[in-house]
């Protein structure tokens, strides 16, 4: 339990100290330096410079002095809402978005480009990925806000530093290097990381996800994520790919899947295969079709749902195929993991009432008798859990080495 | 990081002190008290204090001094090597066992008693495991040791303090309450846990499993179940139900469970569905089959081998609708966990030259491509890691509170 303190040491010691006194605002703000001393064990001296260091670096900002009695004035310190700010983006099939949020976790600005069906021209990505951040830090910039760092939501699995993203057309692709280039300069390095993944900390930090225990978030477009969340954080797996619900076989000898197998869940209840199923057209947008707003429903999903409510027959036919395929996956992931609740994300959320019945009625045959209970079902009320994940997964980053940001 | 040193907190820092050093040893004997001081940061007099106290508990015993240079010779000690002992029960369809540990983890005896089919008597079950008991506890203490605890694997799940073990017929049975009743009077409390979960310990402490990171370990013989290790440690989900492994549907629609569902893994892959599927009668001991070895098994799971071995063509149909059934599962366990690796246990570790083909073309074809790798397929090697498992847990049970056994 010793602390190495020779000279050497000083900068590390600043630093993890930096952002002991950062986490500790973060989580009691608005905080007096007293108290900071008295909850991180510091000296009120060391508070006092390392208040100072986090204020000047744009971090950490005072509130009006709080006179206590008829000492000296308290003088609070917040976590500052500008002009530090983190971006998120997400790229998946049918739509470009981007996130930011002040360290304060404020939305501050929300720009989606929803496009036409499958992308198969990495490049293409990678470039559109960069138009819109360069759109979007210029919009920040005028907002008085500074974007530090970026993580980069992919429905793809990433391996070695490269990803797959089958649905994309990518193959190994270094992301994270072409990325790099393509996104205006910032001092944090650019991450890459799953959706589902970034969705299902999305719901922890923004959504219902603190109070729910231990939980799998669903999330799908044309590919089905899962993003498992134990004890308050990500289960990654021995290799990060932990997770991939849309390739757990639910029609052996079905239908095969971009991943290599056959009858993959994805197959039955990704968009694609709901819409196919449905008849339902999924038409292109007639013009550039941009978006303020957190609504990432493309056309042909926005077209289902309204078949959905008007009780369209193969509508009806197409959520119930998925919501089976669904019901058998998730009562392999209950067996499995045995969670405290299931979390629908994405185009499950969108199909919930017609899903629901199905997973319900799966999760209570399928091993309920044997466990005497199932888990919850929670239809997620974030429609962009993902861009918002990355865009926390940023302040996150800010909050855990604030001096990475000079 | 400050410690409780008040007079009311002295008991409970002499018996965290006695488990650091009783660990200390465990890992590094043998050692002297000069190097237990070092190693804990325990005083020199507490040390020879706390040996002392665990020697009397019969729990420590010195080794031969070992002159170190001119001065007084060091005094090493090691984990005792009894009287004190665990003892490890398991009760599965076709057998009850039994295997005795003592505190270096040397098996002492093990004993098994092969029985006719699914049993659905739970009275008879709890009087038969407590027979057993009693005789192995007789043949302990004639080789001079003491049991001080049991573990008891059983092949189900455990819900609230009861279990449900739908092969054995178990339906929210307080199980630990009426072993407690039925076995020989010990100082440690009777613990029941998952026959899977169990073994997936016994493969990491007596088996290979400490080499292979991360790993989901298969177990089988009706039932099938699957004992999640990460981090070295078992992952047992919300209300300690993971790794229902058995309960996975891999053939929807198909054959109809006892947990409730239809198509699921052990109707396809548990001992009686391949019986039934080669044709292999599953016939009774004919008279009582005792065994003092770590063979459990039974009759009809020897002929299928046999049939096997001599390339039998119902036989190797069985295997192969068995290995694709696994197959289907493990690729779900791939895609949820993404372990290091994947270990068969019980009856698939004996199927594992006729099942693994089929295991591992799934495992590359589904999701193979999109992660780049599968996991390594491991064969265990232990024939009765269930029951070690099980007095393993106690031996850990001691180590973590020696002034129980007292």
């Amino acid at each position: 339990m010793s602390t190495p303190d020779g000279p050497t040491d000083l900068a590390g010691m600043r630093e993890r100290n930096l952002a002991l006194v950062l986490a500790e605002i973060d989580r009691s703000q608005p905080i007096t330096r007293a108290r900071l001393a008295a909850l991180t064990g510091l000296t009120k001296t060391t508070v006092s410079a390392r208040v100072a260091a986090l204020t000047a670096l744009g971090l950490v900002s005072a509130e009006d002095p709080v006179r206590a009695g008829r000492g000296r004035p308290g003088a609070p310190v917040s976590v500052a809402s500008g002009p530090i700010a983190g971006l998120g983006l997400e790229i998946n099939v049918g739509y470009l978005s981007a996130c930011v949020l002040d360290l304060t976790r404020r939305v501050r600005i929300r720009r989606s480009v929803l496009r036409a069906g499958a992308g198969s021209d990495p490049d293409r990505d990678v470039a559109a990925l960069g138009r819109l951040a360069h759109a979007v830090t210029g919009q920040a910039r005028r907002a008085g806000l500074t974007l530090v760092g970026t993580t980069v939501a992919v429905p793809g699995v990433l391996h070695g530093g490269a990803v797959n993203a089958p649905n994309l057309g990518w193959d190994a692709l270094p992301a994270a290097e072409l990325l790099a280039e393509a996104l205006p300069s910032q001092p944090l390095p650019v991450t890459v990381d799953n959706e589902a993944n970034l969705a299902a900390l999305g719901e922890l930090w923004f959504g219902a996800g603190a109070g729910l225990g231990d939980y799998v978030y669903v999330s799908g477009e044309t590919g089905i994520g899962a993003g498992i969340v134990v004890a308050g954080a990500l289960f990654r797996g021995t290799h990060g790919a932990a997770g991939e619900l849309g390739h757990v076989v639910v029609a052996p000898g079905g239908p095969a899947c971009r991943c290599g197998g056959r009858g993959c869940l994805e197959q039955v209840a990704g968009l694609d295969a709901v819409l196919r199923a449905a008849d339902v057209p999924d038409t292109a947008p007639a013009g550039p079709d941009v978006r303020d707003s957190a609504d990432l429903l493309g056309a042909g999903a926005a077209e289902l749902v309204r078949r959905l409510e008007a009780k369209d027959r193969r509508a009806l036919a197409a959520a119930k195929r998925a919501g089976e395929g669904l019901g058998i996956a998730l009562v392999a992931v209950t067996n499995l993991f045995d969670p405290a609740a299931l979390v629908l994300g994405g185009l499950p959320a969108r199909m919930a009432p017609w899903l629901t019945p199905h997973i319900t009625a799966a999760l209570e045959a399928g091993g309920g008798r044997l466990r005497g209970r199932t888990p919850t079902i929670w239809r997620s009320e974030l429609t962009d859990g993902a861009v918002l994940g990355a865009a926390g997964e940023v302040v996150a980053r800010v909050l855990a080495a604030p001096s990475a940001v000079a």
